[in-house]
């Protein structure tokens, strides 16, 4: 692992994002890691995140999976340019589509692992399969298509 | 729209869902109702909802989608029956998966409406077919398989 996340190489004024923005206090503050070939990043539910007593609600596992996939496509796309990551910030991806099979009742009281990996590249997008894990087990897979952020994406709010 | 939303008949001990439960307090409190033959829900997200700054964080927005898909089928399923809504308690649906894509970014000050439709019956499956908009303009559209809860899902926690 490298000792800093994929995330903190976002540039500041735009990382504010709820799932993985490091400039939101209320959000999740997912952090993504490189393995080899595989990103990783672990996560460690609140006891609210419920979906029935015990198990994590669905809408978090699509959060957690779509920040892990966009932040691999960001960063696989710097590495493929050799530089180390950290030497620039990244270019940010967006989500286009997101596609989440729930496999299994994921539990609450322990730390969800998640494991992401470039599986197609076509131009500007990227597809990245991630799958999730809790004790073990895998309870989720998804497949997010990123697109890198286009230039006029954010308008006037940029 | 009916004066009980569809989540007001989840049974109160496992309405605890993050993103629908009327008794989770630290959730989103989603509420659906039915118009003709659709479904309707509205959600105002708050401040620190951001993907980036303006724009609203595709986690939430599959959440919503994914929570108002479940109420609908399990509000389409007892409606099969020919009982009024609230007659009794709704049998649960679970998420098998969930599809999202995201045809445009999304505002955050303002108010999300969601319509949502059974596309397809099978079995205990439904298939339930979601848009999202804001101010007027179609941002997300989902599909979500949903499943009537099996008996032994919750397994010890129920």
């Amino acid at each position: 692992m490298t000792a800093k996340a994929v995330q903190d190489y976002y540039p500041d004024d735009i990382a504010v994002c709820y799932g993985c923005g490091k400039s939101n206090k209320h959000g999740y503050q997912i952090k993504t890691y490189w393995e080899g070939d595989e990103t990783v990043s672990r996560f460690q539910p609140q006891p609210y995140h419920t979906a029935f007593p015990g198990y994590v609600y669905g809408g978090l596992i699509a959060s957690l999976i779509d920040c892990h996939a966009t932040g691999t496509a960001a960063s696989a796309r710097y590495r493929e340019s050799g530089k180390p990551l950290g030497k620039e910030m990244l270019e940010r991806f967006v989500t286009v589509s997101l596609h989440v099979d729930y496999v299994a009742p994921t539990p609450i009281n322990t730390i969800l692992h998640l494991r992401g990996r470039v599986k197609e590249r076509k131009g500007r997008k990227m597809v990245i399969s991630v799958t999730l894990s809790a004790d073990g087990k895998e309870t989720a897979r998804g497949e997010v298509v990123a697109l890198q952020m286009p230039a006029d994406f954010l308008g006037e709010n940029k």
